[in-house]
């Protein structure tokens, strides 16, 4: 269980390791019926998504505690915890072990590679590399940084939501793509209540959704356009914990909304998000979430590292 | 001649007609020496680019007087300014004639056509169109919009730099792209005796540059990868007269180094601009310009109005 008091820890501990990204206000066009629309930035974060501020916390947390040892530190990961944490590691000159499935694409190893992290291509999907990836960390004793179930990944990306609220000063409510839910767990506990907290799931990866109708973290099957960053096959267990104590709301769309949320921020607002962070804007102009008018709501633009090509044309 | 009074009367008056767009602090990696940097997100606008402040200054301006025909507004422009100025004027329920070159884009001018502006094409470059819109505002006495040399769109255009002013608090530099001349005249005038203003235009359309050499607007030889928003053949007077009276210092960087800047906001910030826009940013990230220690710079990331197909892979 992760309170406020640990996403505050942790913003203290991150400070200068990552960026504070801004807010824009914007008019409320996309959604319907008129509320107030704010749009978080975190696309600029360091590595192009939120997820240094769980990776650093994590890392900084045990060296705290002197339980970071020499051999650094280790994941497993094909997509945005992967980059975050060789990343982290490279800054805080550490060795970083990365297990990838053989699935991932060439230009993510390169990347990795580019950032320094050893990179151990294992198995034909996520499960394998994960298991694979702890069972080498028992072997080394290096940290093993989980890509959303450990409370200090949780607390970490819920640093969004303090920097947040502290830029726009009231919020109703905030829209949040859900893989794992790591994020989701940070953002809950930081702003519990205060904001209404609704996550959004593509309808082929609806983890937290099925977690919550069957009372308990289940495995789904995953598939879509959004798979690479929200294809978790079982939502984790602080976050389905954060979920119900909080009343986080559980909202689905199809891939169709998402692309179209997609283009939509692009046409609008010029900026080029990947499809998991369209999923959360994809509540809003699917009208799949129809805000109050006047409702302040924000939508968290968590990731961009996408090939925007499609966008134009 | 403008001054920083006319811009605040613009920023007045243009308020609730353009987003208030953020400003992101970033550690200075991409400037040598270490300075501290900040990009003002201004990409984020309607429309794609700064220009609509401009734009809803002149045609604002034009009602507080009494002087804006039924016949509404006319400009002439295949780029930004176009787009810009069938935005307002659809915000403002107002007819539109829009001349573009024949060379223009299908895809700007449907675009314009969508925003329902009335599209004539007329000559084969810039000069005619303009030439032809002029003509036709005398026949039919709609308001002229120039894209860059009136006091009012001069105006409009600084309005992005007292807003920057603001939300950073202190500012030692500002570096402005420079096409003919009218953000840097809105943004000198606003700054002046504040900071220090850098205009930067690439080497093959450098309208500013020659003026401030022969010690007059003349007419210079446009082309290379940034003249669709930075390729005026002869800078403003607006623009000259302020340049030379506030001190505006005049770069210069080369096509490659405007495409590598490009590059790389999209691969530390996830923004993907416009080639003009990321002229501003290459007077840096070229070392053309080397701030101090400690200097306190901002870039105008101005416009995103491109295609980001090419920035992967
Ligand atoms: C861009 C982006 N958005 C959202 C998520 C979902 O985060 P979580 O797995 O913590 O739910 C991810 C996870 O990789 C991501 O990369
Ligand atoms: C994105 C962008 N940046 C810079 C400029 C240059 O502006 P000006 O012509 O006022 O110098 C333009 C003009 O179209 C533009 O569209």
């Amino acid at each position: 269980m992760i309170t406020r008091t640990d996403v505050e820890r942790a913003a203290t501990r991150i400070t200068g390791h990552v960026r504070t990204t801004p807010v824009a206000r914007v008019e409320p066009g996309i959604a319907a019926p008129a509320g107030e629309l704010w749009l978080k930035l975190e696309f600029l974060q360091h590595s192009g998504s939120f997820k240094p501020r769980g990776m650093f916390n994590r890392i900084l947390a045990a060296r705290e505690t002197g339980e970071l040892p020499a051999e650094g530190v280790i994941a497993a990961s094909g997509g945005n915890a992967a980059v975050a944490v060789a990343y982290a590691a490279k800054t805080l000159r550490l060795p970083a072990e990365v297990y990838v499935p053989t699935t991932a694409p060439a230009v993510k190893i390169a990347k990795l590679r580019q950032l320094g992290a050893t990179v151990v291509q294992h198995g034909s999907e996520y499960a394998e590399a994960y298991e694979a990836a702890t069972k080498r960390a028992a072997e080394t004793g290096a940290l093993f940084c989980h890509a959303y179930d450990q409370p200090e990944i949780c607390a970490g990306q819920g640093t969004l939501a303090l920097e947040l609220l502290d830029q726009i000063g009231e919020l109703d409510t905030v829209l949040v793509a859900v893989g794992g839910g790591g994020l989701m767990a940070g953002v809950a506990a930081a702003l519990d209540g205060i904001t209404r907290i609704v996550s959004v799931e593509p309808e082929t990866a609806p983890a937290l959704h099925a977690a919550l109708a069957a009372g308990r973290p289940v495995d789904v099957e995953v598939s879509g356009i959004a798979a690479d960053s929200l294809g978790a096959r079982r939502v984790g267990t602080i976050a389905y914990d954060v979920a119900v104590r909080t009343g986080v709301q559980s909202l689905l769309v199809d891939d169709e909304q998402i692309v179209h949320a997609r283009r939509l921020l692009w046409d609008r607002y010029r900026v080029a998000v990947e499809h998991g962070t369209a999923t959360a804007a994809a509540a809003l102009t699917s009208g799949a979430y129809r805000p109050a008018s006047g409702e302040r709501v924000a939508i968290l633009l968590c990731g961009a590292n996408t090939d925007p090509a499609d966008l134009v044309g």
